[in-house]
């Protein structure tokens, strides 16, 4: 039976006919029916949550009147651990919600627990599985939120994005991951990576559920879907680093492109400009750059707890940027978000991997980000639908890239996507 | 006596001529003397940083060897309480050292305590005095650093902008203030106003101290700072809020252009094409809608420890601030940043009022930032340079402004003004 999503649960319970704690109720029981093999819970306290729901069953109202949110344990929150899977954070509570939380929690969400994170949003894993097969990597960072949402745990939840770890893991574990335009959701209480691309994203199993998750979020009233839109005007965007896609994720952008034209969408080739074809390697200058010092206090205080993936991957290259290099990468990030803006004037939205392939087998690695760290650092609104599946039978996603700050309409536009798409 | 620079402190210990613990216990006697007027600290161990100033003796080396800087309230201290000037966070010691904080304590800085902030670094004021008279304001929100490095407490001090935090306060106390290109600096660790804006800034009493600070925040060898840069381009920028400067400030800057035009500068003025002439609005909507979801979880587990100036006032403002408002503003600050950019075409510096006049009496608000948003919106790298004294004998300051960027560049430039007023 399919889970229930927010949306659904939202009607159900306004019409009385479920209360959040039963929906919470049920979720515990999905979890604990399957989180032995799917591993997407660090924190999970059923009695707190159950409270929660009840709370919210007598507040009743909010735009997530009772629903169950999972959160990133790269994210603070004031009741319940905040580890950012690292020994030097293992157990501590922050003092207060981060933002996200707390605007969830003032639309009345059930904060659910803490899910697993890779560590601090970086490479080194957790034990999360891919829910459709464990022996396979369900992608990260945000791990646990996508293998929570996919498995049926809870409707919604919370990831943050530095290279691919919303879009990535959303596409391997089979659910709709959405990155907002940079810089519209806040990131107050979220541990940081790099402060010029880290963005808090959304995992719901609907864009319905996106868009209501994100009007909580932006503390605004939420902007319906529509999948009448018109016929869009779709641009393939193979990207720079196409040789790197999997033959089942090339086949996929060519018959869905194929497919898309045939519902009445225009389809054309979009390329970058010459001068943006190495852009990723000014994302990953930014990114070497910034990290190091964000993590100043860790190198300092506790080198011997931070991993020797993190310490002799990112942070030996991060240290060999210098500034000069750094400013250089940041003025082509502006030129570049100006030239993605520029793409649009002839395209409504972008068609592109989410991912090289299928989720890799084993957990020691959680994929490759080739696929989204150009989008990240172009800041634009992108979603990943789910899009079948490959040889091995796990999720294919594609991704959709929309013009900064028409994240609405984006949305709107995947929809019409969405609905040739199954 | 002239209290010793950073960069003088530096050689002594070096040559070994002074000792760190010997720089702090002078300091440490400095504020006992003044500390009941200026009211710079809100937490001053003086064992606490004795201690340390023995070990960076111990260690020796770092480009701050041994030197004392105070942090304002709103970074976080893994080793004192930051309180943010709000009762909420009274007393309570964040698991870790801000980036900036660690990055300093990595060049063997010795952290002599926490400045006095306004609560959350917005207008409700702390207690600290202009230490050029005590009834007068220091300006905020970075009041304690201001006023501390002013009156000889410490040669350094980390200050945040907002609005006009930085620029303000220092001009008031008649020191140096810079704030960076927006995103050279890390912020990890500070408590977050409006995350499209926030800055950190620093204070000392010379452009050179500036400029070895910086490297130390940058984690990246100092740059020389040249003031045989050659004859300045200098465009006057009296800015759409001109009229609300003092007669002093006018005067000031006219004075100012005309001597510098007389030392060989090439001076005319500068504008801000007509659709930015009401930019100040837009820095008014991105940091009001910000600022009302940054606080959400103030907002809803502790309203009534929220001060009523800042409830009514800016977060009133915000939440009245649309999702489409917020957009907008958005979309014309990118637009300003390139038009700013362009008016470097012409000239190597922007001159510009730092503040509306001298420090104005009383304690109970810290003057307007009226001549410094939109510079904090551009993104421009600004530096405050004291210029003598107003009517009533307090400090003014010139600001000068940067491309963004160029940040050394504008240090140099700003070392030929400042020889040249002196």
């Amino acid at each position: 039976m399919k889970p229930i999503t927010a949306v659904e649960a939202v009607a159900a319970i306004e019409a009385g006919t479920l209360t959040s704690e039963k929906l919470v109720r049920d979720c515990l029981d999905r979890i604990a029916e399957r989180d032995d093999v799917v591993k997407a819970w660090v924190h999970l306290d059923p009695d707190q949550a159950i409270a929660q729901a009840r709370a919210a069953d007598a507040a009743s109202g909010g735009l997530l009147c009772g629903i169950p949110v999972g959160v990133k344990d790269i994210i603070d929150t004031y009741d319940m651990p905040t580890g950012h899977n690292s020994p030097i954070f293992e157990g501590k509570v922050p003092f207060g919600d981060a933002a996200c939380v707390a605007l969830c929690r003032t639309e009345n969400a059930v904060i659910m627990g803490k899910t697993v994170t890779t560590e601090f949003a970086n490479r080194h894993p957790g034990a999360t599985t891919n829910p459709h097969n464990p022996a396979h990597t369900p992608g990260g960072s945000s791990s646990g939120s996508a293998a929570a949402v996919a498995d049926g745990h809870v409707p919604l939840a919370f990831g943050t994005q530095t290279g691919g770890s919303v879009i990535r893991p959303a596409a391997y574990c089979g659910v709709v991951g959405y990155k907002p335009t940079f810089g519209d959701f806040n990131r107050v209480g979220i541990k940081m990576q790099c402060h010029s691309v880290d963005t808090l994203g959304l995992m719901a199993r609907t864009l319905e559920d996106i868009a209501l998750f994100r009007a909580a979020v932006l503390k605004m009233p939420p902007v319906r879907i529509d999948r009448d839109i018109g016929r869009p005007r779709i641009g393939v965007c193979r990207s720079p680093v196409w040789d790197q896609a999997e033959p089942e994720t090339k086949a996929l952008i060519e018959a869905t492109a194929t497919l898309l034209s045939d519902k009445g969408a225009s389809v054309v080739d979009v390329y970058f400009a010459p001068q943006f074809t190495d852009i990723i390697d000014d994302h990953a200058a930014i990114t070497g750059f910034e990290s190091v010092r964000n993590y100043a206090d860790e190198r300092l205080r506790n080198p011997d707890k931070v991993s020797d993936e993190l310490m002799s991957g990112p942070m030996k290259r991060g240290l060999a940027v210098s500034f000069e290099r750094y400013v250089a990468a940041q003025r082509k990030a502006t030129a570049f978000k100006a030239h993605v803006d520029s793409l649009f004037d002839k395209v409504d939205l972008l068609l592109t991997p989410s991912a090289p392939g299928e989720a890799p087998k084993g957990l020691a690695a959680t994929g490759d980000p080739v696929f989204n760290s150009i989008w990240t650092l172009a800041g634009t609104p992108c979603v990943t639908l789910p899009a079948g599946t490959g040889p091995n039978g796990l999720p294919l996603g594609v991704q959709l890239v929309g013009l900064r700050h028409h994240d609405d309409r984006m949305l709107s536009l995947a929809a019409w996507v969405a609905a040739h798409l199954n």
